[in-house]
């Protein structure tokens, strides 16, 4: 095998073992809005424990995947579709890195919520987390199979969400309304939604990336060298 | 001039005019969070308008910068410190969009609030804002001069952020528990209170790259490829 040819498989072998690491980040930040949410559910103090110590792991990898896009792009210049799915791994590796975050501000909620009397028995949070979880796995899939009408249903899923949390601030806003002593619970059942919504945008995001890089013509970036 | 003199000194060119449009990006980001707040406080729907309405041209600047990046890397294939340079604006650029959506938010929020009694005079809210905006200007700064201190200041500034929601909160918290009425308007202050520390954190992302780019040694990225 000749230098060059070497070179180009060494380069397809770490751009593949970047996909997996991206994977692999994708599923850990996944188990931790999971476990997360089943703290929540079942009121279980060391399962919220295990969402929060979740996080780490999550950041190491962030760091990890930062440097192999870094080495790949310095050490191999690549061009045009492989240097477009390295850029996306550089974003989608910071959307990961915030789904952690987030999932460790919704163990955050249910870690104070289980102080306190529930309000109410939880469905529709658990349904909203369902789908964030399932967004997050489909646009993941959608980038390692360069897949974009996996993608765009991606961007389809996140309505349902977006109509769940109106419809679980409605129904909470009610019971503050009725009962004071509800507010501060219900507030963080409220945050819970958001950080899940938030979730569903990082997803959403990710999804838009893969159309990029998968649709985007070389054509433009020569038509952006000469306007600019 | 040899061609590659000209070719050197085009990238340079093109690696300035990248930082100022991001600059300029930064300030319209800004911008738009400043309005958001101002009509806020006033209660006016014409500066809320101009809010919702600021977030275009952040939008269409976000998809500049990133043909911008993604050109600079193609043609240029840089190394070491630009290299650093460009893949951190590609992150910038999302951060800066984030901020964009962020003060969309609060400007639909701002938008609920004023069509109801205010829950109280604000002050915190606006101190929050103006230092989030700080943090965002020193952040940016921080970048294009590739000044640390100033970066670490930024990451200082956070806690401030977090100080000030914190007691937004509880002061809140007060006003539902005494008076339901207040319950929705005061509702949507903590989500402003929230919305603008996430505008800290992006300030904080960008201050983050910074020290990552200026104190980077590319032995570091030797050391991943051996290890990977």
């Amino acid at each position: 095998m000749s230098t060059a040819d070497r070179i180009v498989r060494h380069f397809q072998e770490e751009l593949e073992q970047l996909k997996t690491r991206i994977l692999e980040m994708g599923g850990l930040a996944e188990e931790e809005v999971r476990i997360a949410i089943k703290g929540l559910v079942e009121r279980d103090g060391a399962l919220i424990d295990r969402a929060l110590a979740g996080d780490e792991p999550v950041n190491a990898l962030h760091i990890e995947i930062d440097g192999r896009c870094f080495t790949l792009l310095a050490l191999y210049q690549p061009m045009a579709a492989d240097l477009r799915a390295i850029v996306a791994a550089v974003k989608i590796n910071t959307d990961l890195e915030r789904v952690g975050d987030l999932a460790v501000n919704i163990a955050e909620a249910a870690q104070r919520y289980a102080q306190r009397p529930p309000v109410k028995k939880l469905i529709d949070i658990p349904r909203m987390a369902g789908i964030a979880q399932s967004m997050l796995r489909d646009a993941l899939d959608a980038f390692v199979r360069r897949d974009t009408g996996l993608a765009q249903h991606v961007l389809d899923e996140d309505d349902k969400l977006d109509e769940l949390k109106t419809q679980i601030f409605r129904e909470l806003l009610t019971y503050m309304l009725q009962d004071p002593s509800t507010i501060e619970p219900a507030l963080d059942l409220i945050l819970i939604s958001r950080h899940l919504e938030r979730i569903g945008d990082h997803a959403t995001n990710i999804a838009e990336d893969v159309i990029f890089i998968v649709s985007a013509r070389d054509v433009r970036h020569h038509a952006d060298l000469q306007g600019g």
